[in-house]
């Protein structure tokens, strides 16, 4: 069967998609965006295994993108950073959203199996372990 | 060319729409119910000419609606009561979301048009003016 | 009580929200726009009163709003144009969603109600009836 | 680093995540279902890595689920069954959403890395290695 590990990133997936997808359009300006991060986190922690999101939007950012006279914006990947922690069967997933060459790029930051740490690590790439 | 009265109302949907189908679907629990109620009504008070959303999660409803292990639900039409207050060129529009028959009813429940209310007051409706 | 015009304009502004907040965010290339066009329309189109939704996804826009190497965007208003035709009770009401300023305006172009049309005419805008 | 299969299943877990809270709420009918379902596969095919999705809106919930005069509901987890393909490197992930238990959940089927698969086979569920 697929790993409990694996199984951990599938679900730090799913929350992220979620977390993305649910709340892409909506209406952002600088005075309502600390509502607007603390509804996206605890709402997204109610999901099953997701121990804690943590959401900033960026105030200059939503300022530079409104763009009219109504003095907001909707929300996009491009206005926030996003992390979070997972934990399934004892397996602790960290994930982090961020921009990348203008494509909001969802990353695994972390997966903590067992104790041992895959972290974003170049050195451990070649141990021909399909599971490292 | 369409009255403001006509229009205000126009922009009275569109701020009912946005609000349902841009939260449909949100996950929510009745501890994570206030903080998604404040940033529904500040986010969509950024759309032009909305003076004012109130947005009340029924705890009881979410708590019903929760059918598994997960404990929590989606939100849906049906686990809440929305009211909203639109202002444009003169015309306030008063509104007001609740279940009717299993269907989440978006009423206009007044139009107040340069100081005449136009209220849900059925002893109006034969009178014969079609803009009555 | 709220005018059949006054109430057909809210209703025509509820399918407006409706699409436009229930569809952004949506991932679209050129490719998949005529998939999702379509199922926009169709979705919508299920409302009440809402006779017929018209979606045009612009291919041009979203093969230049491709700004990495994924090879596509997330749905904007920007990146389209939408009519609608919603009757409520003998009133005829049109409307149309297209950019105006870095703003996708929703506008109300005719409301038909019972035979006066109503349309975008300066002409009528000095009449002293709050209602024309 | 994170492991190519780990990493695989967290692009499965976003796919999935996106289109059940980009499509969530949508109002759908028997009538309109057809075009939904394309829609959503098409869309969420644009995302990085994900080679096949299957959206099944099953009409006999839909019309079950259909409670008042209005001819449609809107759109939610316990209404369809969705299949994916995920590959990532070298890896294939193969995912499917279905109701247990009153929650649609979503499941990894098979990760195939490097031509080993480990299906859900509990056979294997006492082997020992954390990752097996």
């Amino acid at each position: 069967m697929a790993s409990d590990a694996q199984q951990a990133c599938f679900e730090a997936g799913i929350k992220f998609g979620s977390l993305y997808h649910q709340f892409a359009g909506t209406p952002v300006s600088p005075s309502s965006a600390r509502s607007l991060e603390a509804a996206m986190a605890e709402s997204i922690e109610n999901q099953p295994h997701c121990e804690s999101v943590d959401v900033t939007i960026r105030d200059d950012r939503v300022a530079d993108a409104i763009d009219h006279e109504n003095g907001y914006t909707e929300l996009t990947g491009s206005l926030m950073d996003v992390e979070m922690r997972i934990e399934y069967e004892g397996v602790t997933v960290r994930t982090r959203m961020e921009m990348e060459n203008g494509y909001p790029l969802m990353k695994l930051v972390e997966v903590i199996d067992d104790g041992e740490s895959r972290s974003a690590d170049p050195a451990q790439s070649g141990d021909g372990d399909p599971n490292a």
